[in-house]
């Protein structure tokens, strides 16, 4: 019988991490978003003297097959952010376990490798974003002791594109440390 | 007459940012969560060798009196992020300018300032979250161009404490490259 295990993300592990993250965009109907590759998240995540997250990921393992027989089923990848109240935090970007794996305790493995990542490296909290139509993840996380912060205080999530950002940089000088524009 | 300038912050900056970040969760109602000092942004923000934030003051500028009359009266904190559909990004934490400031274009200024830091770094969005009632904030972003994800798309902040990350480590063992729990 196959059982599972939790391990670092490795750069080899880039095309099967990069399926996986097709597959969560496909669930959440957002999949024409997905616009980098295996060799952009192997460049961002291993290559950079600052790596620009952490992952880790659930692999399957075969009995007495070993590596051979283990396919990744899930992962988990997370970044540093800061709050201006409380310091460096923990950002859950995606969790995710492929349907015909789940009901296994792979997530709440992932989860739980997720929270002492978090706590080892001295974050104040770990936030992440949920759509409000995925019930079965809120549950998840709620039972875990997450707290809604959009409905308890009320944060809405904006974003502002290249075009508009671009927009607004072309009616005004470089920041300077002269007082040019006094 | 007093002009205005935006810069990159020094680490001399940090208690006049620290008064400043003050203000901001005053007027958000939240001023009781601000546990940090200038200490933690001092080395959060100049002394690892990966800060984990950059930041942006907005100072007055006081005719011919030079720096001796300067004082911080706005600031943008922002940081990297990671995207698994486009990448790299940036995410402004908070952007402030103090009330008796307002009306001069020093939030524009900042938020330009931050939006050509953000292409610059190749970044392909940058991402705030804004309170609902805070319609004078979601005013000034929405004529930048903004979009509010969480109406549009539905989605939702959530945040998991210390002690509840502590309850879900105690039961389960480290990440490992053993299938140690297969």
């Amino acid at each position: 019988m196959a059982g599972f295990r939790v391990r670092a993300a490795q750069p080899g592990d880039c095309e099967g991490i990069m399926r996986l993250i097709k597959e969560l965009a496909e669930y959440e109907k957002l999949s024409d978003q997905v616009k980098i590759g295996a060799e952009d998240l192997c460049r961002d995540g291993f290559k950079e003297s600052s790596p620009f997250f952490r992952c880790l990921v659930a692999e399957t393992v075969e009995g007495d097959q070993g590596d051979a027989g283990s396919m990744l089923v899930g992962y988990a990848l997370s970044y540093y952010t800061y709050s201006t109240w409380k310091g460096r935090s923990l950002y859950l970007e995606d969790i995710y376990v492929m349907p015909e794996h789940r009901g296994k305790g792979i997530g709440s493995k992932l989860l739980a490798a997720v929270a002492e990542t978090c706590l080892s490296l001295g974050c104040s909290h770990l936030q992440f974003s949920v759509l409000d139509w995925n019930q079965p993840a809120i549950s998840f996380y709620l039972s875990r002791g997450a707290c809604d912060l959009s409905q308890k205080e009320g944060w809405h999530l904006f974003r502002i594109f290249p075009d508009d950002l671009r927009r607004m940089t072309s009616n005004v000088t470089r920041p300077t440390s002269d007082p040019a524009d006094s």
